[in-house]
């Protein structure tokens, strides 16, 4: 196989609001790889298809239809994510070697839940990767969730294999750390292997905040740009307190959140629980809570057992410079630097993550992490399409079935 | 690669009812191919099962879990096949190299329809590969019809090149004729080439016979055993002509047919314009419908253009008598067979079918037939999930990555 090899990673996540692409550039496989972002695009969905996905995630009753041909219009969508990507970074199509592409998550259940007299446990990602394939003319690895929850795993994080090749270094300790709608860290102490990964959810990283914002504008902003407002604010200690004293912080690790603990309940039972209290002081005071839980967790969990010494924050949370001080200040034996310090824009590491695994895939190398997932061993992520490129001879004919298909020149 | 190998292919159809498990000994790959049925069987889905497909597949509104979960139950349910094909069979299933797996289609439109302002096609198999892969340790491609709709086939049939490399022969041309709920045939002059091909759907196979037993019954006959029913009636010429007027007979190939054109609608239509009629006479009457449509679609379509020798019948319609006697002398200038007769039983035709696709996948062969599916060019079909099989090593250890994973012994 080629090497070094160009990888297309596609990642659309829970907002369902486009899809980001990100091509990059990999040596090598395992845990030796070279991974270099060579550019970074995306592509919004249009009002109807986000009103679609809306649908088909929310729970509500829909066709079989609908999924079906929503699973393959996103493949047509992400072909075009591909297509914008190449011409942005000025490379041809037949110069990528791979795709990664992680799928639109439409339903995801980790704890069991009787079905025909059956516990189960399931996930659906959507995105045919027949199309991307047959679009682009590239092999394409998607459905990456499903093999590691097959083994026993929850299907997440799978990104901690990704941040330990991306991250790990012989002499520093580091934890990654990720704010999204909740935040999780990774922790790579040094010389560590990958079975010694520790990887979990702290608890909210935007969720509350940005939560919190829609409710008091009404929806008119839908984040505190730069936290400016949280810091006009000062934070209520006693409000503070009780949050920090939810039973998801003291339970250790494995755990994992989503919007079923941090979600609009939360936010509005601190609402009606402080219905006196300003926004700017009430939005400080989450703010607090969430860079308090996620410096609470890693002194609890993490540091106790190794030695640490960078603190690494990717996610739309790295963007909150009021957030990263109030981290500084919780974690002052850390040093506090963004993805983007160490190559990796934060932007685009879950894109780059996917390219990653993808190339992982081809290699046979399993990439879940058991510690992580929670899966009873390591397995191949993935299910594998062939692009025309695995077909393409060196004489610009295709091999086809022995003989007897009609060669086709390009 | 081992030669020979051992392929199981799982099939399950349209009447949502269980899967069918063929294990396939198979040496080669391409239109070389020798393929042996060592053993079939099948197992039911439980009523409640059936239940959830039903709603899935019937198009009213379900929830995305139920998919999801379905999909993941399919996959084990599926696994349990596998389990008990090997048992019945005496093979461990360490012997077994691949596993195809058809998945059970619960949606597919093959003609273009609006959706969110694009004119799309979509098809969906559920029946998770990743379960299957991971419960049975074996390699799994699924999913085959993805990928000949995206390069602008219907998806369907994909069985003609399973009755390529099962059936071509040097010196006769065979017409393999499979009479399912709908009657297709695929036409193979003598040393024909794959891309010589013909295939099409005649129109009903069972569908009206089993409709009409149904209705006449209240639903307790599905169907006319051995056809002994119907050869007790006599044709109703007047009632047979208006039938075989239909457009679609006339129609050249290639055409699909479905429940659109011969389901219940049709039923009604025929039961409303012969209320006199007994149930011996117009069950008799369809039944040379039947066979008629068959024989007319042979003699427009395919005799014409190619010299034929035998036609070779498989599907449930292979096990009535009487309609193969019709078939027999409506076609007497062929010489009529079941392809039980040539070593591949009738029922085992399509799960023996998906072991032969899933082995051209791997093998990196296109198996899409474009004059049948109508799709622009020869891909590579299905998705491919690594079991535990392809990481095994001699020595019982596994390939791991790279010396960083604990070895795990089996």
């Amino acid at each position: 196989m080629k090497d070094p090899k160009l990888v297309v990673g596609l990642m659309s996540g829970t907002s369902l609001d486009g899809v980001d692409a990100a091509l990059v550039e990999i040596s090598g496989s395992g845990l030796s790889i070279k991974a270099r972002l060579r550019h970074l695009t995306s592509i919004p969905f249009m009002p109807d298809v986000h009103q679609e996905l809306l649908k088909v995630a929310s729970g509500n009753p829909i066709s079989t239809q609908t999924i079906s041909h929503l699973n393959f219009l996103l493949g047509a969508l992400y072909s075009e994510a591909v297509f914008k990507l190449c011409q942005e970074a000025r490379v041809n199509l037949d110069q990528i070697d791979l795709i990664g592409s992680h799928g639109q998550t439409v339903f995801h259940q980790s704890e069991p839940g009787l079905f025909c007299g059956r516990m189960l446990v399931s996930t659906l990602q959507i995105g045919e990767a027949s199309i991307l394939a047959e679009n682009t003319g590239i092999t394409t690895v998607s459905d990456f969730r499903p093999r590691d929850m097959a083994a026993g795993g929850k299907g997440a994080p799978l990104i901690p294999y990704v941040d330990y090749v991306l991250f790990h270094n012989d002499r520093l300790g580091r934890i990654l750390l990720n704010v999204g709608g909740i935040a999780n860290v990774t922790s790579l102490s040094a010389a560590s292997e990958l079975t010694h990964i520790k990887a979990f959810d702290t608890g909210p990283g935007n969720m509350v905040m940005d939560g919190l914002v829609r409710r008091f504008t009404g929806g008119q902003k839908q984040y505190d740009d730069g936290g400016e407002i949280a810091s006009r604010g000062k934070i209520l200690s006693s409000v503070l307190e009780e949050l920090l004293a939810s039973p998801y912080f003291q339970h250790p690790p494995p755990k994992t959140a989503g919007r079923e603990q941090f979600g609009e309940d939360f936010l509005t039972a601190i609402l009606k629980g402080n219905q006196t209290a300003s926004f700017e002081d009430l939005l400080c005071t989450v703010a607090e809570l969430t860079a308090q839980s996620i410096a609470g967790a890693i002194r609890d969990f993490i540091l106790p057992q190794a030695h640490m010494d960078q603190l690494i924050v990717s996610g739309g949370g790295a963007r909150n410079p009021y957030l990263l001080q109030r981290l500084r200040t919780a974690l002052a034996e850390l040093e506090l630097l963004k993805s983007d310090d160490l190559g990796v824009p934060s932007s685009a590491k879950e894109a780059m993550g996917f390219a990653i695994l993808a190339n992982e895939t081809i290699h046979l190398h399993p990439a879940n992490v058991p510690m992580a997932t929670g899966a009873s061993h390591a397995v191949v992520l993935g299910k594998v399409v062939y692009g025309n490129n695995y077909l393409k001879l060196r004489d610009g004919s295709w091999r086809l079935a022995e003989g007897t298909l009609k060669e086709k020149s390009e």
